[in-house]
């Protein structure tokens, strides 16, 4: 191998949005072709353009409204392919040789499950051929393929995991470009002095990527903390150094708190005069786990007479199917009602500063008090307090933490 | 292996047309479907849906005038894959166990050239071991995978080659299900009494084919020749037996002809002046040649003064290329004008039965004559004569030999 395969690669992924035109698309390979003058092997992970994931499920739905998953996986990785090849294509334009690989031209490997694969490992060996030749490899995202043989896709946001995964496997660094040129301390949208962070903890990043923050997928950066692989999140469209996620951040930070999220798509599922005896719960949430629904913040009262009542959180589209689920479970255990309530919103705290500094909960509830916010559940982690509280209360909520804990001072 | 795997395998190939829609989708999968109940192990072939790819090379070419034809590739072959996938699925929604395949998980190993590559093997052992099982295997046609793994394209109606060569392999036959219900005498949209054949031979199918009867392609026949793979071409749409391709046909013919066709996409070059001399017309083909443009009916006139002049016909969207060639070639071997002749069309008789049945051709250039059409050059091969023609004569000309050997008549 020559000298440039010495250096160790980066590996750039950009999202469908960033590829939605062919302009855009061209800004891409711009991008591509500009770090690659730099000097280093490139690697490129791309989504589907645009809707098209969305676009050609409906498309399958209108056929077969049930599909099989190996179906939908192999219908669904044709949209990276088509973004892989444009964008190795464009780049010949700009005078940069480049060869696109599908999931598993590009040797990766998952379990046997559709829809949402686990990547099992990478076989490098023809990417690395490819960089020792000088060419930039463009690697559809978002797949793999199976023992069988059969295409594999990794679930929404799968192409942030191809990429660090990808990453992991050639020893390089990893650059996740989207719309936004970092994570902030909170959503920009909704809190105006909203602050970049240059760098959060891996910890941070997965929680504030399952409250929302749709900068880095949470199983990426959850790949990312396991094979010690470091990440950055960069605008497409505007040359500027972003956040970098990465290890040992918490210890040494001067705030508690490093962001602020607020998640407006989650309703709360309440089960009135559950039997307070052993079982009951595992009854009730091993049901839901069987589902499978992801259940968030979970509120039990103090038992009276032998019954309590449980609440929980779920996202807004497991709702309906969560609280049929809960109906049966509560009713073969012998409760009561069972209800549904939409107008909820939940506004989280992350901060690996948390751990050693008590006192965080309560100034941030004091915070939402003071502002005349009532909060209907708290749980916390760790790392991360989260108030469910009136939908219409959730981004006066959000801004009132954010000043609380002074994010928008660096 | 059960019982049903020792039925030889029925190989159904279904065209872009026939997959345009969404209810078109349905009742291919419903023909699919009502033959695999019938007891055939059942293996479909399916081109991408109606415009797709012309649609993505459209959208390859606004980014890349001239791209690489390994991305073509990889990008074309997410069209059939879509339509495999899309199939598929709809066979469960009418509770037929489908599974869809990509060419390299069908096992179909071609050359490493990209854009027109050759079927160089196929390993059918998932696909027997997905029919014994019950299923019926859904197979993307137009692609296979090179030794490199790169995904590697059949040239345009590679889906018929795909069909013919999968028969082939596993030992079944094969019908190639379009708009049309079979191979016709002549264009019925120009000869109202084209009658429909039961029956064609391999040659006269690989003639017509190359008339641009579009039916059937000409690769796939002359696949299906060298395997001895029975194809039948039929109705997507229509139940009807269709056409059948066989070898043998022509010995037993009562018509010494078997069809007729027009080319209105021919275009003329004509080389003035070109010095009679041994190489003169080697190098100007050989030139041709490497382009690579396919050069059809040639005319040499007769030898004048060490001089001739020379005219051949090709595509229409070869011709500009071609006079350009032809120009620098005639000028180097010291030869006059060239000039371009869009303004033809050709018209031809194929037909087995001239192999035994001299007469054939001027009984032709009579019935021409006949119906006052200039005739400007010809050419003839064992089971074919081609006529040049004016292109306005062109539907006349195939209208009268049409009636003058009696097509029409069973």
């Amino acid at each position: 191998m020559g000298e440039g395969s010495q250096k160790s690669p980066v590996v750039l992924k950009f999202g469908g949005s960033s590829l939605a035109t062919p302009e855009r698309v061209r800004l891409v390979a711009e991008r591509i072709a500009r770090r690659q003058k730099q000097g280093d092997p490139v690697v490129a992970v791309v989504s589907a353009q645009g809707d098209t994931t969305d676009e050609l499920l409906v498309r399958l739905h209108e056929l077969a409204p049930d599909p099989p998953a190996r179906e939908v996986d192999m219908l669904l990785a044709t949209g990276e392919q088509q973004s892989a090849a444009l964008v190795a294509a464009t780049l010949g334009t700009l005078g940069v040789s480049a060869v696109s690989l599908t999931g598993w031209q590009a040797g990766i490997a998952t379990d046997p499950s559709h829809r949402r694969a686990r990547i099992h490992g990478i076989a490098p060996g023809r990417i690395r051929r490819l960089l020792a030749a000088g060419h930039v490899v463009v690697v559809a995202g978002f797949q793999g393929v199976n023992d069988l043989g059969d295409v594999t896709t990794l679930g929404r946001g799968g192409s942030d995991l191809t990429a660090v995964a990808l990453a992991a496997s050639l020893g390089g660094t990893c650059e996740i470009y989207s719309d936004v040129d970092g994570v902030y301390t909170a959503d920009p949208r909704i809190v105006e002095d909203a602050r970049r962070l240059s760098v959060i903890g891996y910890d941070e990043m997965m929680e504030l990527a399952a409250l929302g923050a749709q900068v880095l997928q949470g199983r990426a950066v959850e790949y990312a903390w396991q094979h010690d692989v470091e990440v950055q999140a960069r605008s497409t469209f505007v040359d500027g150094p972003g956040t970098k996620v990465r290890p040992g951040t918490g210890t040494e930070r001067v705030h508690p708190v490093t962001g602020a999220a607020l998640d407006r798509t989650v309703a709360r599922i309440l089960c009135e005069q559950v039997p307070d005896r052993p079982g009951s719960a595992a009854h009730l949430f091993g049901a839901l786990a069987q589902a499978p629904i992801n259940v968030d913040v979970i509120v039990q009262s103090p038992s009276h007479l032998g019954r309590t009542d449980i609440a929980f959180t779920v996202a807004d589209e497991d709702a309906p199917r969560a609280e049929e689920i809960a109906r049966v479970a509560v009713e073969r255990i012998g409760g009561g009602q069972v209800s549904r309530d939409a107008d909820v919103a939940k506004v989280s705290l992350v901060g690996a500063g948390m751990l050693s500094r008590p006192g965080v909960a309560s100034r941030a509830f004091q915070a939402l008090a003071g502002a005349g916010i009532n909060i209907i559940a708290i749980t916390t982690s760790e790392i991360k307090i989260s108030c469910l509280v009136r939908r219409e209360d959730g981004p006066r909520g959000l801004q009132t933490l954010h000043k609380a804990f002074s994010l928008d001072e660096d």
